[in-house]
């Protein structure tokens, strides 16, 4: 698979002390890479997710849900090639499998091991190869970052990483993310695979409150192709070996920085996603403001980030603002035509519902064919903004996505 | 622009007496085509429509909402090369100027001459080039149907034409319709630009019942592309030349037959369009049965047919039915994936949340390639039930999208 023009270097992470990652060949799918990832945590690390909104979830995103609530977590197990989603009870048989195994090997509740499975939907997730794969991977010598990204991947054409790192009273805590996905990509309040690591000692629910927050400004405002996978899933891990004062509530020291720090590393991750968008070519940035609420920019926003005829005009350099207007207009949201203005980079295009009086198209144009392109609509009717990321819409999707599966 | 592979042969229409269809070359493109129609209809003609729920309407949509509620037509007059949708007062202005001189031919209200244009959002309608069409069409000699469908075209790559008859008492009525539309088609309450003439006798209030009641069932049955369009209008006509009694409620007799065959011609036209969707080479119909209503079924249904991940899968002969459980999932709507069951054609592929025992793909994989595919979807969990009708997602999509207005 040729690497998305928008493809960008996977970044030096730094080791997250309490986290050891090994990879494996569990052969999921008749192919020469590991696709087996094991990461290990030491006692005591919190875990915090937010995971699919779909109603037909995958027994991986089912037993994450059941058992985040506790809080603790000692492993992580992810299987790329197969998604085990839509698999009845062999596919919960194989995660209850994996999760044995993984538990037995470390010696902990098997609550405390967290899975996700990603790829095909449909065949339950073989439990003969699982075990295999990890039983490799038990005793494979630690792997790099880089390794575990690229072990996660399906139809992704880089590995993708970030860091980030807060001061808590006097401790330097260090955040490191990876994440996979480029289709089925549309998070309704989750989103594809993501894990983030963190050497921060933070409570579970504390963690989970920070993450979620994340979430709605983050991954939630992706699209690729506004699909909602089976299989969404970020979970956060933090082993609190930088040995900071435990963060429990925004009332406490370093809370907002390493709450800020959280939000980055999300908006890095959830970007990069877009960034290997199938078939992409462009980065388009679309903010909606003066809308009636946030919710309601929000919704707008996606509507022109999904829209096929915007993201298709997009890929062919076309500023067709009309398209855009279109997309407002079936959002279902208050809109008031004729106080619309819609704008691409910096250049106001539309304003009060009319094209601009001497509308000169040649600077609009340039930006268009940018790889980064501006979208903006401003409803003039309230207060409400919100800003979405998307690429456009290509030949290469189809090519991806009609021959998939075979 | 070549013909859709799922093209049809224009119908053998009769003419409706009390309609008179011109034709002429108002220019709106530099093109070498006839871009307007001009139909005039006897006094006593009734009139109905349903129009798009967009935010953002035309202002043709707006001049129709605006005066249906009076009941009675004497013209229409259609652009095709130009929406004049969100084009302000300009747009206004255009509409008033078109309306006016129409009545002032006819002798009639403005509010009796019904309007709609489609092409380029964004662009007011030039006032001089209109007219000089409209001057034309006055005095041309009048044209067949297949030629008016031919003159409201856009990107659609063949004319669209239905014909259905009811007998009414001892009187035998005749329905005829034209239709335009191929892309940004997902009709929320009303679709594309469709005409639908008849010289039965009805009154305005009981064909604008009918015709609301077939648009469910049909015009909103159908996506290519999941886009609302800004301009969708479907307009019906009754001259009452027939000389049937006139029908004003369903005791009448003759009036189930009449409304029966509104819904028939109204079918067969939203499938037209989807036959002529942009890029097509599948025609799809997704049946989604054992939902809890039939609200929720038709959000199922709709959510399959303009899933992108769905359509791709059938454009490459790939009967990938987990992206229909991904798709059932993301729609929101109640369902229990351990009792979700999915076809294609006559096969069931799985049920109760896993595939059937023994699948074999080779009857599915013959029906998927073939270019009548039908995906059906069990709930199993209530008799709610729906069907909408989609075409695949092609390179063609593409294609025509990334460079439409250059």
């Amino acid at each position: 698979m040729t690497k998305s023009p928008l493809s960008q270097s996977f970044p030096a992470m730094p080791m997250i002390s309490g986290v050891t990652t090994r990879i494996a060949r569990a052969q999921y799918k008749n192919w020469d890479r590991c696709d087996l990832t094991f990461i290990a945590f030491d006692e005591g690390t919190s875990v915090a997710g937010v995971l699919t909104k779909s109603r037909c979830p995958s027994s991986e995103v089912e037993w994450c849900r059941e058992h985040l609530s506790q809080g603790k977590a000692r492993a992580l197990v992810v299987s790329a090639g197969n998604a085990n989603a839509f698999t009845g009870y062999r596919g919960r048989e194989a995660v209850e499998a994996v999760t044995a195994k993984a538990a037995a090997h470390i010696g902990c509740p098997v609550e405390q091991v967290f899975v996700s499975s990603t790829g095909v939907i449909g065949v339950p997730l073989p439990i003969d190869k699982a075990e295999t794969g990890l039983a490799a991977a038990f005793t494979a010598n630690p792997c790099s970052w880089e390794e575990a990204a690229a072990t996660i991947m399906t139809t992704d054409t880089f590995t993708k990483g970030a860091v980030a790192s807060a001061v808590i009273g006097d401790t330097t805590v260090k955040l490191c993310g990876i994440i996979k996905g480029s289709g089925m990509i549309a998070p309704d309040m989750a989103t594809m695979l993501g894990y983030i690591f963190t050497d921060a000692a933070v409570s579970p629910a504390f963690l989970q409150e920070m993450l979620s927050a994340a979430n709605r400004s983050t991954f939630s405002c992706i699209t690729v192709d506004s699909e909602t996978s089976t299989s969404d899933t970020v979970l956060a891990f933090a082993t609190g070996n930088a040995g900071n004062t435990l963060l429990s509530n925004f009332d406490d020291a370093g809370a907002d920085a390493f709450a800020a720090a959280l939000h980055d590393i999300c908006r890095q991750l959830a970007q990069l996603v877009v960034c290997d968008g199938e078939g992409a070519t462009k980065f388009i940035t679309v903010t909606v403001t003066g809308a009636v609420s946030d919710e309601s920019a929000h919704k707008i926003a996606m509507s022109i980030a999904n829209s096929p005829l915007v993201k298709t005009a997009i890929a062919g350099g076309d500023a067709n603002w009309g398209r855009v207007v279109m997309a407002v207009g079936k959002a279902g949201e208050p809109a008031d035509r004729d106080r619309l203005s819609i704008s691409f980079g910096s250049t106001l295009v539309a304003k009060d519902g009319l094209i601009v009086p001497d509308y000169d198209e040649t600077p609009v144009a340039a930006h268009v064919s940018s790889p980064a392109v501006d979208i903006g609509a401003d409803l003039g009717i309230g207060t409400g903004r919100a800003t979405v990321w998307t690429c456009d819409l290509t030949h290469g999707y189809i090519s991806i996505n009609a021959d998939y599966r075979s």
